[in-house]
Order: structure tokens, then sequence, then C-alpha cells
């Protein structure tokens, strides 16, 4: 057995310029960015969700920025990583994993088991860890980038493609807010096939996408199939997607997957769990994706040998970084399962860390989910433009974005004013401010 | 679908910097270096084998150094190779991959397969090129982290360990090759329990090996057995392994494993192929080893489903080069499989490029095994020194080894004086020299 240190510190052999590729001191900014009222089988979205930046300096000054969750229970265990990370190689990235593994476990956590994560698949200590990891892994990954002059693509092995394909995240939602709150935006409702086809019309005009997901599980299967049915004639040849969140019986899902069967890219989580989903792949020929019943490493052999899943939605955030990401492509690669991407409410740093390890991973299939259009605030001077429905490839060293600290400031002086009811993401309440009587629906729903 | 480009070019927002990365030549030197007469169940070690030596030199005189098999065959994949390499950013390794796709194709080779490759399990274009980019990536590896100022296992993500443990690598030998060829050494015959005990304490005295494998296969079972039973007795508590490269049948092999199942950490390829395998370890608890029936990511499937490997001893040449080792690393730790390294042949590059890749795998379970003692030849100007069995992590720029000319143009000379019956490892060859009558024995021989 070979004997792993836990701490590997700068050798003497290290010259001054690896000094100053040490970490002096890590800045954690929890903010709340405004997010529309998109609806999900849980609830609708917060006007407010949190997110986490992180910002790694290093001795000589440099900064590398990452971003991931900000919920409370995440940033509970990102203050401990940020304090002990100083004196850490920037260029470490396995020791920062190690670290985490020491200094993050929640301190009055017996059981693995954290809560139930909703829409993130079943939380455990292991998974919001790895979480928060994934936020300083690409902080680092940046500050490296720009210490060496080389895009964090080419720290990654190099792009292997000079644009990223995205695709329309579209979302039944409401006009605006419950209670008027938050930003008011002018996509309106969008609660009928007509509305989601005006909607994927709207994306197709103005970012060029060619594929379209619509977020399912919030009408019955019956409404949601004439959605897709109506994208279907609106964009004909198009690649779509329906994802209820696991909110059906093995049985409607089947039925959908079969009533859909010709115009399906694929089926993303129609049922809970992998039973649930390798009844379902059993019985059909539609393609089953998941970013819930295959959310860790540890849920992989018994998915991938069942047959359960078709499409991992990799996300870099789940998974514990970018390096992860591409272990997680290299084990669908061999297993002959196909790869494409997540995501939850994100800004430009997590977007450009998307691309970048996207760019990197020859058996990327599908074209990347990203909520990033719904999002009309940021913490980069520059926010990415998507044309065609991609994104070009950086080769500025590091991510290739700017942070921008005056917007920084604006939204975590957000965070800091707000009485603490938007600071841990919670759909079903934010429902209830329409339904008071609102709860999350057991599942299957249908 | 992302549409995936053959070739990235450095595109017009690269600065002088990067142009400075960029490959300017490449230098192939086939060399013979000197190999004691080492049996397996094939025959006999040449009394020279054949290695070839890559160096990258970038626009601005960096040079990075890679070793990989010299025969022919893999000569003849390396040239295109390298002649398509100029232009090639150092740290664009996905792109080496592609190009060596594009450009390392067998001209006329209609079929994948080209020949029985015997202990290196079955030869295909694929694991001929893949051998091939291996001492390319490495040499890209050591380009770029001498440019960088970084170790190579920085490149790789960092070290989580600053010692690597190897394993004394026991073999059945003669004294001398056939008809006095070769270089002599003192090492003496072993070809019985005590010969194999004798060299073994040579190995723990001189290098402080801590645990042992035997290349078995040329002996009769109960022989073989015999002298790990004697092994066993000599260095009590020792990991011990057999490696009889496959040429024994299912019920020889589950019959050596019950014999020995109190002493061995594991026992390497007994019986030939996946099904073989598959049977043996449905029958035994002593875990089964391999480097032939799983040697490729397309054979990972099966096996591992089945259960038929409990342990892959992963080789950077095999598999393609450090980050593909990664790679592998990751689908045994995703599936529970444990991971060592093989060796064939190999020279101080190598090992120094095995030891780096090594130092960043968390789940690398056991001692990696290594022919360098063997060797008494080299073409770096300091070799490596085991102590207690390990080798040290190097903090260096690079690999941290230093090409010596003067060596390497002597075993070149070796090369181009030799009449081509050294070119082309071939060990039944090399033993017909002591037994005119010797082939190659069919499997299973016991």
């Amino acid at each position: 057995m070979q004997t792993a240190v836990s701490t590997v510190a700068p050798s003497a052999a290290l010259s001054e310029r690896d000094a100053a590729r040490t970490v002096a001191e890590v800045r954690l900014t929890p903010i709340l960015i405004a997010d529309p009222p998109l609806l999900n089988t849980h609830g609708v979205h917060q006007p407010y969700t949190p997110r986490l930046i992180v910002e790694v300096v290093t001795e000589d000054g440099t900064t590398g920025v990452g971003e991931t969750y900000g919920d409370t229970r995440y940033l509970e265990l990102a203050a401990p990583l940020a304090k002990a990370l100083p004196g850490h190689l920037i260029s470490d990235l396995n020791g920062l994993a190690a670290l985490a593994d020491r200094v993050c476990a929640p301190p009055e956590q017996t059981s693995d088991s954290v809560s139930a994560g909703g829409l993130r698949g079943v939380q455990t200590a292991d998974k919001l860890r790895l979480s928060v990891v994934s936020g300083f892994e690409v902080a680092l990954l940046d500050a490296l980038g720009k210490t060496l002059g080389l895009p964090v693509h080419a720290l990654l092995g190099g792009r292997v493609r000079d644009r990223v394909d995205y695709s329309a995240y579209l979302f039944y939602r409401l006009a605006e807010h419950p209670q008027g709150q938050g930003e008011p935006d002018t996509w309106g409702a969008a609660l009928d096939p007509e509305g989601v086809v005006a909607q994927a019309r709207r994306f197709a005009d103005t970012y060029g996408f060619g594929s379209f997901k619509l977020k399912g599980g919030v009408f019955p299967p019956e409404e949601e199939v004439a959605a897709v049915r109506a994208l279907a004639e609106a964009f004909p040849g198009r690649p779509l997607r329906l994802d209820p969140n696991g909110a059906w019986s093995v049985e409607t899902s089947v039925k959908v997957a079969r009533d859909l069967a010709d115009v399906l890219e694929y089926l993303e989580d129609p049922a809970g769990g992998t039973d649930g989903m390798a009844e379902v792949a059993a019985a059909t020929g539609v393609p089953l994706a998941t970013n819930m019943c295959v959310t860790t490493f540890a849920e992989i052999p018994e998915a991938f040998t069942r047959g359960a899943v078709q499409v991992v939605l990799s996300d870099h955030h789940y998974w514990g970084g970018l390096r992860n990401t591409q272990h997680l492509a290299a084990v669908c690669r061999t297993f002959g399962v196909g790869l494409s991407m997540h995501s939850n409410t994100h800004l430009g740093i997590s977007l450009a860390a998307m691309t970048h390890v996207a760019a990197t991973v020859p058996n990327l299939d599908y074209a990347c989910d990203t909520h990033y259009p719904w999002q009309t605030e940021d913490v980069i001077t520059r926010r990415h433009t998507f044309h065609d429905g991609a994104l070009p490839v950086s080769d500025l060293p590091g991510l290739g974005v700017e942070l921008d600290r005056d917007a920084l400031a604006v939204l975590h002086q957000r965070w800091l004013d707000d009485d603490g009811t938007m600071r841990d993401r919670d759909d079903a309440a934010a429902m209830r401010k329409a339904d008071p009587r609102w709860r999350t629906p057991s599942v299957p729903r249908w």
C-alpha cells in the first residue's frame, strides 16, 4: 500500500517563483442574485438566490475567482476551507481535495446524509463538500492560469473545440414573483404550449440556440407533452429535451417517452432513483439523462451496469471541480454512456468554468444546459454573449473573466441586508407566497 | 452534438510567450539497451532491447524528453507524428491524441489487429498508437514543466505523496545470455527457489524493497509455488505476487491461488482472457491483477462488471500517457477496482514519468512494478536510486531528469550497428539461441 501524505508542504527545493504561487489569502463573498419566477416541480425560484464568490489571492497578488452555491450550509463548509488554504500551492489541486476532506466535515454531523436535496439530488456531507471544493478549484485554476499565462483549458490538457454549444433552457414561469417581489423582466408568463413556444422563439432569435430543454414536472404530463409537441412543430428537427425532475411514475414516464419518442433527444430524470430509471430505460428506446440519480462517482456502477441512464449531465459544482468532470467524462466514455452538462442558477464565472472544461472533453455529446440567459446580474465586467447558441472558448490567461468589484459589493450588500429569508434557496417556500397551502409534492406526483 | 475541431491552431489572441511554447522540432532516437537474460513463458529477454527516446524542442529552445517502446512498428508510427508535431502547443495534450489519431494510422493496415502481442496483450493499431503517444505526451509535459517552472506532477494536479513505493521484480534467469552475447552481470542464475530467494535478498539489501513479484510461467506451477513459499519463509509477512502471464488453465490457476492464498497479495494474469480470469476470480478469494486482459478502456466494462479482475496494473505506455493513467485510476476508483503499475524493460525517463503520475493518484493501492534495477544502462545523467524500496517525487521543473547525450549516442550507435536481429524484441527467438527447437508455448501451458 502506498503511503499518502495528507499535506504536502512546499519542499526546500522550491524556488522563489514557487513561493509566489502560494495562496496568501482567500476571500469569500456571499451574494444574492436576481432570479426570475421560474417554475419547477418543487415550486418557484426565489426572487433572489444565494451564490458564493471565492477569491484566492497569491503571495504575489494574483487573484483567481470561483463561484459555487451560496446557501448557508455551503458557507459553513467554505469558511474552514478558506481559513486553511493560505500556504497551499495554487497548483496543488489534489491537495485541495485532501484538505477539504480534513477541514470541511460538518462539525455536528454524525450521519453522512444532511438533507433531502430536492432538485440537486440527495444531499450528503460529501456532496456539499465537493460543491464547495469546486468553487475553490476553479479559483485556483484561474490564479494558476493567470500566473502561467495559460487559459484554464490548457491547464486541463487543451481544448478540442473552439466553441461550446449551449441549449435554450425553457421554463414554465410566472410573469412576476408573488407579492411583486424581485426584479421585473419583460419575458411575461409562460404557462401553456403557446407561452413556451414564444419563450423558445425569443431564445432562438436572441442567442441562436439550436436545441431546447423544457423544465417539466410543473403541469400534468399531457400538458407538457403538448408543449414539447408545439416546440417540435415550431422548430422542426431541433433536438428537444424534457425534464420533470423525477416527478413521474414509471408508468407515466414510459407513456411520455413513447408519446415523444420521435422528437426527444433525451428524456431527463422522468422517474426517481436508479430503480425507476432502469425500469423506464428498459421499456423505451428514448435515451434517459440524469442529474439526479447519478450525481456522484459512488452512484455510477449500479446505474451504468443496469443501463439505467444513457446520458449523465455533469456539473462541475456537484462533482467537485473541473478535473473531476474530466474524470466523469472518462468513465462515461469507457462505458459508452453519453455526456452533457447540467446547470443551476449561476453567474459568468461558473459559465466560464463550464466552457473551459467542456472545451477539453472529446465525448461531450450534447449541447450544455445553462440558466445564464435568465440571469440579468453578474459579477464579471463583460458578460458572456451567446452567438449561434455557442460561446467561444477563451484563450486569455485563466478563466478569461474579470471580477466587477462594484457589482460584487452591491450583490453582497443585498445578502447583508436580507432578513434571512433568501439566504437559503427554498422553492417551496417561495411558492407559498402565491399559494399558502403549497407543499413540496410527494413523488411520483403523476 | 458538440463540434470537435481536429486541429486547434494557436489563435491570434496568443502572446509571444505562447508562441515560445510551440513545438519547433521533434527528435526521435531509437536505441538498444542491455537487458539481462530474464526468463518468461515466451522465452528469454534479448541481450539488447529497443527503446525510443523522444525529444521535443520548443521555439525558445526548451527540450522535453519522453521514452517508449522502440520496436520497428512503434518507430513507424512515431515518425509521422514527429513530422506533424511542429507548430503544436506544448500544452495541447488533447490535441496530441487527436493528431496521432489522424497521422499514425498504419498505412497498409486494413484490420485493426496487427499482431499477437505476447506479453503486452493483444496488440492493435490503437494500442500501438497509444504507446507512441505516451512517449510524446511525456516529452510535452517535461517541456511544459520546464517552461513553467513546475514539476510534471503539478501539471497533473499535484502530488498526494512525496515518495512512491516500488516492488522487487524477481525473475527466473540464466547466468548469461545464450552464446555469450550481451553484457555480463554479477547476478548469476536463478532457476529454483533458492536462486529466487537469493535474488530477492540482494534486491532487499540493495534497494530496500518491501514487496516481491516473481515472474512465473517458466517452470511447472508446483516449482513456482515452491519458490513463492520460499520467499514467504525468507520474508515473513511481506506482500508477494506471482505472474505467469496467462500460462495456466483455469484449473491450475485456481489450484495455485488456493495453495498460496495465505501469502499472495495478488495473483497476476494466471489464466488468459476475461473469461478465464472471471472463472478463476469466482473460485478464489485471492485478488487477480492484470496487465493482459485489461489493457485498454474498451476492455474495462466487461472485465469490471464480471468481476474478472480486482487490480489493474496501469502502464502509461499502454494507456496513452500520464493523463490517461489518471483517467484509468478514476475508473478503477469508481468501480472499487484496485490499481497498481506494470512495467516492461525501461529507462530512467519512463521511471521518472511513472513516479510523477503515481504520486498524483490517491488510489494507488500497491507498490509499483519496475524493471529498472535490471537495467545497467541509461540515457539520463543521474540514475534514480531506490531507498527503502521507494523513489522520492521530484519537485524540480519537468520530469527532473537530464538527458545524457553521450550515453544516448552510444546506445543509438548500437542500434545503428545492429544487423536487425535486436531491433524487434522477440523473446522466443532469443530462446532459440539456447534451444533451437524452442517455440512460443501454446496456452494454457499448464
